[in-house]
């Protein structure tokens, strides 16, 4: 039985670290008979060049039809300037997020000992570092409505949003993380606002109801401000945080940070039925684009959980997962994991690296 | 002429870190004869206690007639229970914060010398460490309108809140931040997330035409997600940032805890002619409350950026942050920043240290 993997390179270095872990898949598919059927489509700035849209129907249909999606990353100064605010390359990733429902995103942060050094942070503060951050990703702010710019009474302009979650989208991602803490080390850190905030006073309410079906999981809540200083101060008391998708969007980023290697920190956004899309959780950087100098490891690691979480090859993940932690004891390094004593490679000497290790 | 000063203790340990700044404010009152008159007054759950309301309103006649405000800290277990969302310490703060108007917020975040160990980041990633937050404090999302729970078809709950800026908003915040960095490094950052929110576009547009009128400054662009990771990755690359009063909660509170020494930091919340509300850019920290724990030294500098910026005297203010040093340099420390060699003290003999080194 053959599986669709949709690949998404999008923008600035998407096309040359998509283009590795496709190397990856092509020979764990070999090696592990995974029947994978692997094919491309536009997304984001590409696709805007292509055809006038950043989510093209064709694309669209194509997720649709997909098993899984690993997509690169979107975004660029080349279209940052479009003042029709629909045609920018983040409403195709947004649009496929909220199309396909993945509203589930899992962004684990996660320090290699390899490169415990490259974290800002003194070591004893982060070494072993393991959380695992749980976003709401097709809801709140990024897709509430109302929204826009209009003009008040004597011309002013005035911009708008809307913060809104239902108690459904807030038990469903729930449970996600929940059920994800259930699998680590039962401890639940639910972030919000509700001091301030009407809309995360349901968000902590949803969240203490549901504490009754997993009586295994110690559930603590914590403000945002907080948290945004505790992950900087001890970032080891936590195991899980689940939090709405702007503050997600915010903490995981600062999470990935501790790290020091953001270019190794996969991601998944999944559906409630666990098809997904995966990415790293860097972005386009558009500023080393086509120079070889992008690490590839975080897209080839999200590749792996691709193929654990979306498509049942649990062994071929472990293999892509150990061949990754191979590469790196052969003192291997990108230029944004490089440190001294260990060698410099391109991109595509990374990727050829691991499928050497596999 | 006299100036009256308007204490306000509020809860947790405000009491006993506003009762040392007293102490110092008392103390340069005699040596610089400045005709300083202090009052105090209920804020927060000790006002709900007293009056059954956050903010009474003796409480805000007082703060309209003072020349200046010190705050120590709002809120509490307590009071979190509260169902009535208005009947919270917090929302004592917040209507001091909009009913005067106080829309410039200051936070610097700096690494004292002396304790440069108390980072959890390596030396040489924050030593020297100097940036200035500036939030807007009386609109966005924590006063935007339309806000609550609502019941939806089928009776699904729904909290959802307004963040909304207008163009007269934005640019007076904007001066205030470009002013603030022309008395510095002349680099300004303003935050927004305009890749994803409307009224973030208005923001960034405003932030682009004030330029023209500060072209001695430098100004550069960030998303919020970008700029949490890079407040860990490199938070020296910042001179001056300015953001919205959400992003600005949770910026502050990161880059506060970026110098390991949050008990340091004091802040300023200015209306438009320099009248202010100044207060630590710590909590009321409940669980040492009333133990002697506390550090008092950033209400202490935080009463001496009020004889500066509201009381124009600049002469007592450098007094007291010459103390302040004189006292870290012989080796006295709470237990917040303590660390080997040096001798540790309770909040009040930290603060008779303070006035003796006056
Ligand atoms: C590109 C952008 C729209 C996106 C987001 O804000 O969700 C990105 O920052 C992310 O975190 O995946
Ligand atoms: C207490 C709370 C309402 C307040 C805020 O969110 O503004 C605090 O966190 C702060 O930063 O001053």
């Amino acid at each position: 039985m053959s599986k669709n993997v949709l690949l998404l390179p999008g923008d600035g270095i998407g096309p040359e670290i998509v283009s590795e872990a496709r190397k990856v898949l092509e020979s764990v598919n070999a090696k592990f008979s995974l029947g994978l059927e692997l094919s491309e489509a536009h997304l984001g700035g590409a696709a805007i060049d292509a055809t006038g849209k950043p989510l093209p129907d064709e694309t669209l249909a194509a997720c649709k039809s997909a098993d899984a999606i690993l997509l690169g990353a979107v975004g660029g100064p080349k279209w940052d300037t479009n003042p029709d605010f629909a045609i920018r390359p983040e409403k195709g990733l947004l649009g496929i997020r909220s199309e396909l429902e993945l509203f589930g995103n899992l962004r684990p942060a996660i320090l290699y000992p390899q490169l415990a050094h490259a974290s800002t942070l003194k070591e004893e503060v982060v070494s072993g570092l393991d959380i695992l951050i749980v976003r709401e990703l097709t809801g709140g702010i990024y897709f509430g409505k109302p929204r826009g710019v209009r003009e008040k009474e004597g011309g002013i302009r005035e911009g708008y949003n809307t913060y809104v979650y239902d108690e459904n989208e807030i038990r469903r991602i729930g449970r996600v993380a929940f059920e994800a803490a259930r699998a680590r080390n039962k401890k639940l850190c639910s972030v919000d606002k509700a001091n301030v905030l009407e809309v995360t006073v349901l968000w902590r309410e949803i969240m203490e109801e549901l504490k009754a079906e997993y009586p295994d999981v110690e559930l603590s809540h914590m403000y945002v401000d907080n948290a945004a200083m505790q992950l900087v101060r001890a970032p080891k008391q936590f195991d899980v945080i689940v939090t709405g998708n702007m503050f997600g969007d915010i903490l995981s980023d600062a999470a990935a940070m501790l790290t020091g290697s953001i270019g190794m920190l996969p991601s998944a956004s999944l559906d409630k039925n666990g098809k997904g899309m995966y990415e790293p959780c860097h972005g386009s950087a558009p500023d080393i684009a086509g120079q070889g100098k992008a690490n590839p490891l975080a897209t080839i690691l999200s590749a792996a959980m691709m193929l654990r979480y979306s498509l049942d090859q649990g062994e071929a993940a472990d293999a892509i997962e150990q061949a990754v932690s191979k590469v790196l004891d052969q003192g291997l390094r990108t230029p944004d994991i490089l440190s001294a004593g260990m060698r410099e490679v391109s991109t595509s000497e990374m990727g050829d690296a691991v499928v050497a290790a596999l």
